[in-house]
């Protein structure tokens, strides 16, 4: 049998035994498994550490090495999260619904865990471990695979996680790694169609469409930002000004950052020489369209590239709109469904927006950076998802579980 | 542009004007189609013919025939359907929750259409009308591809409900059908990532599965049914053979008929022998385990491939069993994850029935013969999805939207 098919077969069987634990059983092991990471950070670093020379021999950025560092401290941090997601509510077996039909039947819906879910995800093992503790709190087995630089890492990190479940009695083949970061694997544990019930990829915009284009699994995409914040014509000029900064820059490498300004005509002048100037203060190019390069001589020209481009920099592109109905439909090319403002005082442009725009969240006057599991209240956040099956926008315990159906009946046959 | 290509621009434009519907206009353009669905009962039966003539050509069954045919009666009752879906509350719009942050931020969900449907079926030219509305009344733009067999039917049938779309000022994009049946262009159909929101199978295991494994855009798999009915030891006899008679007997071809029975030994030689002379009746062969044989004389010898079965036919397995837990385990291992039944009278056994079997419906004390759209109370049905993913269970028209989140703010920032 193949390396893979033993990990989802014993992730099945693991599965089953989840839906059994209690919130009082699964808590306890998380609480356990904090506890171990801190406890047993020297072995954790000890792996890290290789990790960190090979990342030095492969020429790795500090950018990234820094991602992949792992200190006594943010082991102390990374236990910390999974304390936190052990005082979460526990969604599994509430009953949504309940209702009686004119038969008798009683009809209603209760949560349960996905079953088994796979992981996969690049360099950074902080996310190991948080994926673990989002799984196990909703139930479920999951098979992690990693990226291949921080293999050492979450091998020891899976190592002290197992222990820590084994000395509560919980299944330890509710969390594995794929040890051989092999290519061929990650693509046969997309296909496992027989063993797998979701796969989530954490990461960058190749990874998430390798899994999108290879898995036989249904996938939940987590997605690309390319966030965009209209300007209409009666919006406050102070707020614009703040939020525009907020959303361009308050984090640069985020999904949820502004790319792109659209600002309706009869503001343009007033509005466009205000953030331009604003921006520029802070080092951020505008690129824009000819009725934007003609307002301010601050904005340099764009491409048609550019209103499709997730920059991640100190880079916005700009463009100016005769209408409402220009603004949306400019939108809903553009976007990648993820976020989108609009800033207005005016009740229609307002309701209009909102029901029209065509992406996970939609914004009345506030900054696109909000979209996030915890500013939300999930106090947990495992992506956000712009595909519209299942989960969408920031995605935190409840789209880790599905539901069944449950009918309480008397004898009922049908007639 | 390739002819698939073409069709899911138009539909994606569409989409956006669909979004923008009022449940009004949706209603009215849904009238007018069954109306025109009865007025142009001679252009579609005209098609209709054609199929015809070609399935006794190509030596169809006399079952096959039956369902391929239309009638100006069959017509009226199609009609009807459509005007039930008329009916149906509008989900779309409707806010889900809407929670006020510690910052201020109004966040809420608002149920809004899937985009564009993607519907793949066989030889049913009702699955036309049926799909049609379904997706329609959720404000989505479809793309049909039913099968050559009854190709002059759906284009008689797409073309009168595209007629009476545009009588009503209704974009008659929201319906598109495949007319080129040639099977390339399913596959195509089936990696159109960027305009396909949603696909959704409609048919036998062979169509499902080549969705499943080709598709790039995410797929509803509606899946077959192998169903288990469990006799607990404490079950009342009486209603274990009248609800088995209905899952097995009632009608035979469907996914929710129960394909297999599990007994406790402890009430197997009193329950086996009355349910095995009813089912004989009605000349339904048990096949069982060889405890089942030394029980009654009719029950003949079950393979390993049987417990994996369904029959849709007069033919039932059996098993017996020495506990709930054996039950449970002999139930996750065989079934399709539809629908099981447990009959028993005791509180606990009920409870953990429940719990523990991983099937989308799981009855106490009913016939599993219920597990459909209409007879949950949804009022319509697309299919009964088998997945873990978005929608299990009977998916009426909630299935066929998703959410977005709307925020309302007055100028906040992320600190």
């Amino acid at each position: 049998m193949s390396e893979i098919l033993e990990l989802c077969k014993r992730a099945k069987e693991a599965s089953a035994l989840m839906s059994r634990l209690g919130t009082d059983e699964k808590n306890q092991a998380l609480l356990a498994v904090a506890d171990a990471l801190v406890e047993h950070h020297s072995e954790i670093i000890k792996g890290n550490r290789l990790d960190m020379d090979n990342a030095v021999e492969n020429g790795m950025s500090d950018a990234l090495k820094d991602r992949l560092l792992l200190t006594e401290a943010r082991l102390e941090s990374i236990a910390e999260g999974v304390r936190q997601v052990a005082a979460l509510d526990d969604p599994i077996g509430e009953i949504l619904s309940m209702k009686k039909r004119p038969n008798g039947l009683m009809i209603g819906q209760m949560r349960v865990p996905m079953g088994v879910i796979g992981i996969i995800y690049e360099s950074r093992p902080n996310v190991t471990v948080d994926s673990f503790a989002l799984t196990f709190k909703t139930g479920n087995a999951t098979i992690l695979r990693g990226g291949s630089d921080c293999i050492h890492s979450n091998i020891a990190l899976v190592h002290v996680i197992r222990e820590a479940l084994e000395s509560k009695g919980v299944p330890v083949d509710a969390v594995q790694l794929v040890e051989n970061t092999d290519r061929a694997l990650v693509t046969e544990l997309m296909q496992q169609r027989d063993y797998v019930d979701l796969l989530i990829p954490r990461g960058g915009a190749g990874l998430i469409r390798s899994v999108v284009e290879n898995a036989k699994v249904p996938v939940i995409e987590t997605g690309t930002g390319n966030c965009h914040i209209y300007i209409d014509k009666t919006a406050d000029l102070d707020q614009a000004v703040q939020i525009v900064r907020n959303a361009k820059l308050q984090r640069l490498g985020v999904c949820n950052a502004a790319e792109s300004l659209v600002i309706h005509k009869d503001i343009a002048e007033m509005a466009l020489p205000l953030i331009a100037a604003d921006l520029a203060s802070e080092d951020c190019e505008i690129r824009g369209d000819a009725a934007a390069q003609a307002i301010s001589n601050i904005v340099v020209p764009a491409t048609e590239e550019d209103y499709g481009t997730e920059y991640l920099a100190k880079i916005i592109s700009a463009k100016i709109v005769g209408s409402l109905d220009e603004a949306i439909a400019h939108i809903n090319k553009y976007s990648t469904g993820h976020s989108e403002a609009i800033l207005t005082k005016d009740y229609t442009s307002a309701q209009r927006f909102l029901r029209e725009i065509d992406s996970a969240c939609v914004y009345v006057n506030a900054s696109t950076r909000f979209t996030d599991g915890f500013e939300f209240g999930f106090g947990a956040e495992i992506g956000i998802s712009t595909q519209k099956l299942h989960a969408r926008g920031p995605m935190g315990l409840l789209a880790l579980t599905s539901t069944k159906y449950i009918i309480y009946g008397d004898g009922q046959i049908r007639p």
